[in-house]
């Protein structure tokens, strides 16, 4: 079992968002994420996500929270279980990232970027509630066939994607 | 790094408490802690929590919670994370379990049980709180060493042991 932070860095109505254009082999070459990676050994998720958001940011992560636990599976690739936080960042962001392209965007530009469709439903759900949450996703290729919040199948997977 | 679930079955003002007692070179020899067990592939921590629950208790988990993420590292044994839950029992304690004896303990009496220090820590957090929160708990042998809540170092551990 894989596992990863993940971080949406909030800044004057934004999120720090990084579109992977950069790693050869990418599972996530093109889309549009948040900042973060993998656990090392011995270290928590408090401290990955700080490590992950230096290392790719230059921010110091301040007011960092965890708003939810994603388990990923896929017939495509390993399971996984991501630490979902949101925060803020204190400093500048560093021009170079290995990731990809660094941008702040709008809340409400975020739906019409290229996004996986899971992380649609966890972007909804931060934005919905303060409430922390446990969410399953399972993908089938890059189609989301399942969705449980909470250990309760969700009928509504995502807001549609934007024409 | 080994994952797992911890489950605090709430009725009637008790938790129902595992006395581990039944295993061999059990690292829980003795002492009392929640129903729980380890992920399986594929699994969800609310789906591992419901299995578990149902495995040892013969209960239905409902209006489960996951209330914390403890990651634990030591210098005896691999590190684990560990989903900790709150949640009612629908039926009845079945007899048997293999993992030791299971009792109704009142919330007040919990603190005078042979417990591990660092779940003193998250009991109390449990009880004080609705607020989900992340711990880290470092062991040397069975002495807690280290507790740090949301990121930050924890001055005061625990509540003292009940002389």
């Amino acid at each position: 079992m894989k596992l990863s932070t993940l971080c949406y860095i909030e800044r004057e109505g934004c999120y720090l968002m990084l579109h992977r254009v950069k790693k050869k082999q990418d599972v996530n070459a093109g889309k549009w994420i948040g900042v973060g990676g993998k656990l090392e050994e011995g270290e928590s998720p408090d401290e990955c996500v700080c490590r992950e958001v230096l290392e790719e940011t230059g921010l110091r992560l301040v007011n960092a929270r965890m708003r939810g636990v994603i388990t990923f599976v896929s017939d495509g690739w390993d399971d996984e279980i991501m630490f979902l936080y949101t925060g803020e960042g204190a400093g500048t962001v560093h021009p170079d990232c290995d990731e990809g392209v660094l941008r702040w965007i709008p809340f409400d530009d975020v739906p019409a970027l290229r996004l996986w469709e899971g992380d649609r439903v966890f972007l909804n759900l931060l934005r919905e509630s303060k409430e922390f949450f446990s969410l399953k996703l399972s993908y089938h290729g890059d189609a989301l066939i399942h969705c449980a919040l909470n250990g309760n199948t969700m009928t509504t997977l995502a807001p549609e994607e934007p024409k």
